[in-house]
């Protein structure tokens, strides 16, 4: 495959025409090259930059460690660069710094935007209002159209992209339609914009919406920017398609690690600290660990029939790990059917339905599987099984069928049992659901051994 | 907490006001209705729709099952639907359609509409090209602002958001600026298009680039839509925030899935058929296990070992399944990195540079709690270990360093060796990896027992 972004021979000349240009460093590059950086030296080249440039660096989630970075720039410079800065972007960057660097900027914006971000700061994390943006496009409903053109065209910060206009009741301020910009110049500049505004089924969320909500809602709309209102439909702010991109990175990545068995990270691999990866690794490995020792408490128990027949112990990995298997694809199935809203609570049934002769039908396999190999490895004299091989093998068969099927029923209720108790669904982990297979696994196969092996080897 | 969609009292009028209104089905709703039915009732549904709403319909990838809803139509009434359908979503249309029809409505299609979507449909899987859309607003740079402004009044599909408008040279039709429609209604109308567009530090990306670079790429430069090119610099489509939010949805389930163990679904879970279900998930569940057999081939080898000293077993799933978990971990870390770029292919050594002491360090954590476990049951009279109690724990402790450290590097490097072997590195699953650390780890318990319990219990 010859993948290229750029055409390597007659196109060399447009590629030159379309990105070279003298000293013209892009604010992504920039980005990039501060988050190579050390804080101090970050905070240096920043204080460096035009103010212009300084403020389109810090305006982007993608330069880390930017609370740190502010609050190690000349204090009058800090309080400068914020003032000028969307207020949902300052929140963002005070939620991250230290306390009293941020006491001592907050005392020195003005009234207005100290209120608004303390404002912003109270939403809970991952919800609307906590990654709106609060700079917004809007008009009232006496406005024509060329009256709105002209109102885009002076608003201020020319450089955010205008995703729809909204329109709002003259008096109450209430949001009562939305136009696109594209609709806006199609339109004769005489007519009142209430006239083209689209009125009927404009999607709104609320401060509190769910980030995951709202991610869903931009899609199924396909919308570019979804409008936050309040109890009293007056507009809060927006979530761009933007936004809703980032989030759901952050999203997906934590989600992710969750499923690995650790708390989330929070930072890019090589930038979080030693002590850092260790805290957020060994908690939940610890935790495992000390649910994983039910399994020598349960092997202890049985420890009688481990002594008379010690061909039972060469099948415990295998058999248990089957169990963890089964449960970890089962959890990361309904995780995700659950995450982009497949799948509701009230679901669970349906799934229980589902996995019950999935577990069956997977265990009855992997039996056969098991079951065949120990009677070829008899055959063959690759291992004697003793007297009873036929039973060993019809055991390890009837066990698998018990473990796998309920490794499928646990790894599939778990994360609905977690979302029930108001617990993020994402938590059931696959160590957690191996962990949980692991011990009962243990007990259905030396039940079935009892069962099948009573009055012969045990 | 108290969400809310729509606000209760004050609000409800407000709602009243933008959401209702008589016999309106929205799209969305439309899809979720047709959702819900058998292909044959959603076909009828269709057909019963006036043009331009059945048209929006299918234009949307949420609708379940387009291509054979299509093929249900009658044949005149799906070929006169997809001509007047974007290509690209026709050429998707196409791909899950099954060949007889296909075959059938293609002959309709006048030569170039089949043409170009032919041309679509060689796109390999998960390319820019086979995610692009094709409908795009473009100008040559002889045009001014105001007839610039009249063509995007003008173009056709008047429902379709406009991203941005491309400058093409006006001979050979390269791609040389790009203007966003708000700074389009910002300059005068006599300007010259060329003077007000962005010509320097235009990204492009060709029908090869990787769609998940595409999502990359649109993410890093804040785009709302990013233009593929060809070799020549002659733009193809474009690829757009939307496209890229749906295609990393699929991507994130389908990462997710494999993690979990099994081959991605391809389908929403409720919808797959159980024999699709069980074929997805028992192949790699029958690997996992054959895989896991080796454990009862080094359990039989060690089985002199186990016989002597039956207490040794007792801490088999203790000691393997701490093995898996740390190398869950570590994997799901490294697999997340690489995806969103993070991490590169050679960054591996510094990865293994973190992982070694990392795993020493949970492996001590956790080996210092399995000693102090035995050393309390000993003390307590829970359990009897024996004469040699202070031996075996030592033993344990030692096995879990090795086993913590081993699980924690193989679950590291195994992305990064994926990845060098041109494979998905998502392929590395947390079954796999503790399927790997398993058959290791009993390995490394064993060594470690024979070296410190050699004379006294082996």
């Amino acid at each position: 495959m010859n993948i290229q972004r750029f055409p390597m021979n007659a196109g060399n000349k447009a590629r030159h025409l379309l990105n070279d240009s003298l000293n013209v460093v892009s604010v992504s590059e920039r980005i990039e090259q501060m988050n190579r950086l050390d804080v101090e030296e970050a905070a240096r080249l920043l204080d460096s930059l035009p103010q212009q440039k300084a403020l389109r660096v810090i305006a982007r989630p993608e330069l880390n460690d930017a609370a740190d970075i502010i609050a190690a720039l000349p204090s009058e410079h800090a309080v400068r660069l914020l003032k000028a800065t969307a207020h949902d972007r300052v929140a963002d960057i005070f939620q991250d710094m230290n306390e009293r660097c941020r006491v001592a900027i907050f005392a020195r914006l003005d009234p207005a935007t100290a209120h608004a971000v303390e404002h912003l700061m109270a939403y809970p994390q991952r919800t609307a209002g906590s990654i709106m943006t609060t700079e917004f496009v809007s008009v009232t409903d006496n406005f024509t159209v060329g009256e709105t053109l002209a109102h885009v065209r002076k608003v201020e910060n020319a450089s955010e992209t205008v995703y729809a206009i909204y329109v709002l009741d003259q008096i109450s301020k209430r949001l009562i339609g939305v136009v696109s910009l594209r609709r806006l110049i199609t339109v004769p500049s005489e007519a009142s914009i209430l006239s083209v505004a689209q009125r009927d089924g404009v999607v709104t969320a609320t401060g509190l919406t769910p980030q995951e909500e709202v991610a869903r809602m931009i899609r199924r709309n396909n919308l570019l920017a979804l409008p936050i209102v309040d109890e009293n439909f007056m507009m809060l702010g927006i979530v761009t398609v933007d936004d809703v991109i980032d989030t759901m990175i952050a999203d997906t990545t934590e989600d992710a690690q969750k499923f690995g068995g650790m708390e989330a990270l929070g930072k890019p691999y090589m930038q979080i600290s030693f002590a850092g990866m260790i805290k957020k690794r060994a908690g939940w490995l610890a935790a495992l660990f000390l649910g994983e020792m039910l399994t020598a408490s349960a092997m202890q128990y049985f420890e009688g029939e481990l002594e008379k027949a010690v061909v039972l112990t060469l099948f415990i990995p295998l058999i248990m790990s089957s169990g963890g298997n089964s449960g970890s694809q089962a959890t990361s199935l309904i995780i995700r059917a659950l995450a982009v809203g497949e799948l509701k609570l009230s679901d669970w049934w349906r799934v229980a339905l589902r996995e019950l002769p999935t577990g069956i039908t997977l265990g009855a396999i992997l039996g056969l599987v098991g079951f065949v190999r120990i009677a070829m490895w008899q055959h063959l004299g690759l291992y004697n099984y003793g007297d009873h091989w036929l039973l060993v093998g019809f055991t390890v068969f009837a066990a698998l069928i018990g473990i796998v099927t309920f490794g499928s029923m646990a790894g599939s209720m778990l994360p609905f049992l977690l979302q029930r108790l108001r617990l993020d669904p994402a938590s059931a982990s696959a160590p957690a659901v191996a962990t949980l297979v692991d011990v009962s696994g243990l007990v259905i196969y030396f039940t079935v051994a009892l069962v099948i092996l009573s009055g012969t080897l045990l």
